[in-house]
């Protein structure tokens, strides 16, 4: 679908990601996007990042998801502002949805947004939400080669969590492979090898975050 | 982008999956489009089919991936015609890229066409390539929440294969519910729970492929 339509709409959304930005921006909140494929343990990344940092910083969420408020039930739990998106057919968040979502939130106060995008290795890459940063949240059950096979979303992230690290006794995930092909791709990313399931190596994510709302 | 332009693109698309659909067919040729999330495990299940089906059915494969060929590599080792397709930044096989790739092939003889999708659970679901069926590989590790969360793709499966299954022991996955909730949402698809690593079931998956090429 590479025709003029489709780029205007992505002007479109540029401008409505700078916008979004700008808002954020102005109320001193610092967004993550965070992306990856279905499964790979993005609520679970959300709700422990809540849990270790929701007492200094004040979080809200906002879940993309095709369809189902499942994932924003789960952290509404939790005790923060989420607002869910469905987006139908849609296979990942635009700006305008993001601004129409944190237009429903009490913005100021908010130090910390956690954007989790529709489950997708590939779309969610290509739009500009506002977001300060992106994260790319994969996992040890998908295998090593993903870094090479889904590579612009690997070249984008600002920070990769290698989620479900407990499996790896269980699943042939070569990891060496997978952290040359990284650095090879992206090396200004820190790579975070964690388990949300166990709690292994949230500490370090959980620094990574902080330091990125202390800008 | 539910715009015309678009509409008359999947148009398009529809008019060159009828043309494959004849070909194939004026060969008697099955094929299987299979897709799923990246990771599940669609080039395992398609390597394990060939090992099963190869001596008694001529297979033939085209590889769908954002980028590299990897995949066909690991398969062309079978001794199977392979066609690797790359699709770019596109997030989907299209009828269209299918038809160019069947050019390349030697399709008289050929009884069994497996078309591994790029790896992605919500897009390839709206593009008819042709096929004869579509096949849903999930797994379990992406946890047991994905049919609801992901219908389009569920409801159009003629079948769906849960991989994995011997992970089941180390990650939350309820078993129960996932069969529940694709026995509502498509109660016509059978659902093999096999693990391409352990070759776990894999006997009735191969038993529902030959039944189809049979027909």
């Amino acid at each position: 679908m590479k025709i003029p339509v489709v780029e205007r709409i992505m002007q479109a959304n540029d401008i409505l990601a700078e916008e979004v930005r700008g808002t954020l921006r102005a109320n001193g909140v610092v967004a993550l996007n965070i992306m990856g494929t279905p499964g790979s343990g993005k609520t679970s990344l959300v709700e422990q990042t809540i849990s270790r940092l929701g007492r200094e910083l004040s979080i809200a969420v906002i879940e993309g998801d095709i369809a189902t408020s499942l994932d924003a039930e789960r952290l509404s739990k939790l005790g923060v502002q989420v607002v869910q998106v469905n987006t139908g057919r849609e296979c990942h968040l635009d700006a305008g949805m993001v601004k129409m979502a944190i237009a429903q939130m009490d913005l100021p106060g908010v130090d910390l947004l956690l954007v989790e995008n529709v489950g997708n290795l590939v779309c969610p890459a290509e739009f500009d939400i506002g977001e300060s940063r992106k994260i790319l949240v994969a996992s040890v059950p998908e295998g090593h080669d993903k870094v090479q096979k889904y590579p612009l979303m690997f070249r984008l992230a600002d920070a990769v969590a290698l989620n479900k690290m407990d499996l790896l006794p269980h699943v042939d995930f070569d990891l060496a492979s997978f952290r040359s092909a990284l650095s090879d791709l992206n090396p200004q990313a820190p790579l975070f090898e964690v388990s949300c399931s166990t709690g292994a190596n949230l500490d370090e994510w959980v620094e990574w975050v902080r330091s990125q709302v202390a800008r």
